[in-house]
């Protein structure tokens, strides 16, 4: 065992597998999340590193049936705009492609920036607050992981009009619009790769200036 | 234990805490970082979830000191403009403030986004290409924690000015700087809020709708 400062090997190997084994889940079983679960989650999420300790965001969590049905329209129609970008071969494989699981997932949480008074770091990169957001984000990500909680986040979606279908205040922007729930399984490698969308490449690393 | 694809209570706990006991570090020990950890890193960093597997990051790694200087400069002078934004306490407040640990960390991570070929999932929300890359930022920082290896994010920098001095190709654009190394310390709170700078909020958690 490490102490709470120092991770032993075992603790570290079980940091990396959260990281390398988490997915974008888009089949949930039905199941709700405990709320002693979700608390922790939220533990994970508001411990994010901010921009000046601002903790710019906000979570609207959304269970109702009536309400994921809007935004499974709203990302329909998205969904058919981008679709029309693509031809030939790549529009059918995006026809096959399962981009979500909002009408599945026990939970959504729509994840929003929010006004905040100004504090240091964000002059001039304003983004920082934004990223803030997006780093809460990654957290809940992986310790929902360890949790043997999926999480997809559903990025096919005009932003304003969930932000109106919310009723989000002035100033409060949609980050990030995720469902949350028991994946049905844990796919070996990213969806994405396995129905052949792309090909990864290695990491661009350069030292000390770009060549 | 638990199989790869499921944690035991242990291995859970371990993930936790390189969520809670991560920290913005600003103080360094000189001690470079061993290439193999950094390998570990990278994977951390590159398996990170990013809209439609595009992956659109790229990292320049700074070690010399000439460079560490010429940020450094760009800090300063960012820094003297953001301090005049503040008055009589917050000002003192902002002074004594140690904000980023250039000069110390044997490594500088300079994170770009680049380019990518047009994918699915970020025609709505085209600012999804970015936040991958600060998903990546988050997954190297926890991974990092449980390393044992420190990381600053600094945001008082033209990010401009740093993709000039870089050299950055067109179309490429800075989203994180980072500075890394062995910590001085692991900081029981943040130094932010124990410099008394802010008082943290609970997290602002809504049911179905904002109010």
């Amino acid at each position: 065992m490490g102490s709470y400062w120092a991770f032993s090997q075992g603790e570290r190997e079980a940091v990396y597998r959260a990281i390398l084994a988490r997915r974008d889940i888009r089949h949930f079983r039905p199941d709700p999340i405990p709320e002693e679960v979700l608390k922790r989650l939220y533990q994970a999420f508001h411990a994010a590193p901010s921009v000046g300790l601002t903790k710019p965001w906000a979570v609207v969590e959304i269970r109702e049936r009536g309400t994921k049905e809007e935004v499974f329209a709203l990302h329909q129609r998205a969904r058919s705009q981008e679709r029309a970008l693509f031809q030939g071969k790549a529009q059918r494989v995006y026809d096959r492609l399962r981009l979500e699981g909002l009408l599945e997932a026990p939970l959504h949480l729509a994840v929003f920036q929010r006004p905040v008074p100004r504090s240091l770091g964000h002059q001039t990169m304003p983004e920082t607050l934004t990223y803030s957001v997006v780093l809460a984000v990654g957290n809940l990500w992986i310790a929902a992981r360890a949790e043997g909680i999926g999480v997809g986040w559903v990025s096919i979606l005009d932003p304003e009009a969930v932000e109106r279908l919310l009723g989000a205040p002035p100033g409060y922007r949609l980050v990030a619009y995720l469902c949350l729930g028991y994946p049905r399984a844990w796919p070996e490698e990213p969806l994405l790769k396995r129905a052949g969308w792309r090909h990864e490449e290695p990491l661009l690393r350069y030292r000390e200036r770009f060549p």
